[in-house]
């Protein structure tokens, strides 16, 4: 075991579920709590959180127990990844001082199983990217356009939630893969990030726009033949609609249906994949685990070959992580939703 | 050119299109015409059909200039696959006698471009198998479930609309790779003829099930891994809840929706497939075309070995084959329909 830290906490802070919220959650649904720090056991490490990724998956595991899994009930931590430093270690694959990321949760410190965390080199990138670019987000984008999708330079992707963490690498993998890209994202500003920094061809506002149809046929006049849908809901309906023979969708998440209270109902499309022997396919990361190390690669590649560029929208402390989670839900930020824990 | 038979005919009967049916094709939609045949010329045959095939897919070309092409406007031929015999050719690749099978329409003869027609051996097969077994939806059937759904041993696979033409084929081939299937028809009587002739594993009569997830998670205890969709609609959303991780939807044809005048609507179960990692392909025959034969010869041998079973519903002369149509759009026949059109 390494010597204890003088500065080792006996106690955390850390968020947990207040009640099951409905619909769009509320700053309410989540409470701050002080708890004790277990003592440090064989195998495990203590670690002081320093930046939370707050993701729009977790929505989808507060409370209601559904397809995805047993929810979290009240009381519970909310779950997140965490990357932190390692304080004090008792497993000898880890040492005090050393960065790792993990599913640790809402908190500022956690007691964890070293075997569950992955070791950060902090000198290949800001540690923070292990939450995004070389982190699950990453991932995601990564497997979830190059295996599932399957592009082909010229052709015409388009990204829904394009702004977003997953969606902002998503239409640069794709342009790094010489394909043509549209985004649609919900503000003037997300799209000219998308367009003048991330090298997007296009997108358009769908808050500004009353036919998506329509917005989508003039981007893409070739028609589309990937659409990585982070969303759901109508912009996938008016995407499917102008999808080309042997048409993609990749689906990522449904953002749009994470919030309602009942069963979201929609125009049946299912012949259209029929008639354009096109293929709808949802996968999820770990999926991919035996592969991650190929992945990371990659994307350190691009990334110090500056072919992938990447923003953060950073708010400070743990206490702001609830507001920070659901600003995302309503899409405020642009680029990655993190949470600064500590220095 | 071959001689001239002197049975060849100057006119020939046709079924064209009356009207543009509005839901459910009635039989005022359609009517019996005479018209006279062209002269045979330079590559072209002049073919006397023997059996006709309706199918469902020939609803979505009635009219409606859908996402399926152009529809057929009133006056036009109905579509239709004819398995014929060759009355006289001005095509070295075809002698007068031949049988051959190919795109004729609702007509009693046809001059025809001898290239578009297949050339059929009566010695392997009774000729009409050239509309069903060893024709498009045994095509359909094989590559469909093989290369879009790729069951593997030991898998479920459900089968809706499945004691019809396509439906029947793929539970048999489902079978003989060791999968075990369960088809969705609506009858009892179909539901035996699946079990019992066929060698299905267990099914239900959906029009005497309240509730399609719980039949299908009465008979699918370890979930579905393969959902080969013939019908769409509300059999659809429940055999998507039943999905096991990593299950192929292959959407084959939507046919609860093809009499809607308005476009059907739904729940939206696009999340399932992200939560799931599942896939649902659409296809059409064409796209295998450079693999035809591998599939004839396949479906030939295990026809040959009576490792596949059939039925047909056979109707006598063109005029009927509105009803024959109309009542295969009902469900009413058991196994593939077909119109004899002459001995």
């Amino acid at each position: 075991m390494t010597p204890g830290n003088s500065e080792v906490p006996s106690v955390s802070r850390q968020i947990v579920l207040a009640q099951i919220p409905e619909g769009m959650p509320k700053e309410s649904d989540f409470s701050l709590m002080e708890v004790e720090l277990p003592p440090v056991g064989a195998g495990q490490v203590l670690v002081r959180g320093l930046y939370l990724s707050v993701d729009p998956y977790i929505r989808s595991r507060l409370g209601r127990s559904s397809a995805y899994g047993k929810g979290l009930q009240p009381g519970d931590v909310i779950l997140g990844c965490v990357v932190g430093q390692v304080l004090e270690s008792g497993d000898p694959r880890l040492a005090a001082g050393d960065f790792v990321e993990g599913m640790l949760g809402w908190q500022e410190y956690a007691v964890a199983a070293a075997k569950t965390l992955r070791k950060i080199d902090p000198n290949v990138a800001p540690i923070s990217t292990a939450l995004y670019v070389l982190g699950m987000p990453g991932l995601t984008a990564y497997f979830g356009l190059l295996d599932i999708c399957r592009p082909q330079a010229g052709e015409t992707v388009v990204v829904s939630a394009a702004a977003g963490g997953v969606g902002s690498l998503v239409g640069q993998i794709a342009k790094i893969k010489r394909c043509r890209v549209i985004g649609v994202a919900g503000s003037d500003e997300k799209i000219r990030y998308l367009t003048e920094e991330l090298g997007y061809d296009g997108g358009f506002n769908y808050k500004d726009s009353s036919d998506y149809y329509a917005s989508l046929r003039d981007l893409c006049p070739n028609g589309i033949d990937i659409y990585y849908d982070n969303v759901g809901g109508e912009i996938t309906d008016a995407a499917v609609r102008v999808l080309n023979t042997r048409a993609r969708i990749g689906v990522c998440g449904q953002i749009a249906l994470y919030n309602l209270e009942t069963p979201p109902v929609g125009p049946r499309w299912l012949g259209q994949l029929a008639l354009k022997q096109a293929r709808a396919e949802g996968f999820q990361v770990p999926q991919f685990s035996e592969r991650y190390e190929e992945g990371y690669r990659q994307l350190t590649t691009w990334l110090r070959q500056q072919r992938i560029h990447y923003r953060e929208d950073v708010v400070e402390g743990l206490e702001s992580a609830p507001a920070a989670f659901i600003g995302m839900m309503h899409g405020r930020n642009i680029g990655k939703q993190l949470v600064k824990l500590a220095s």
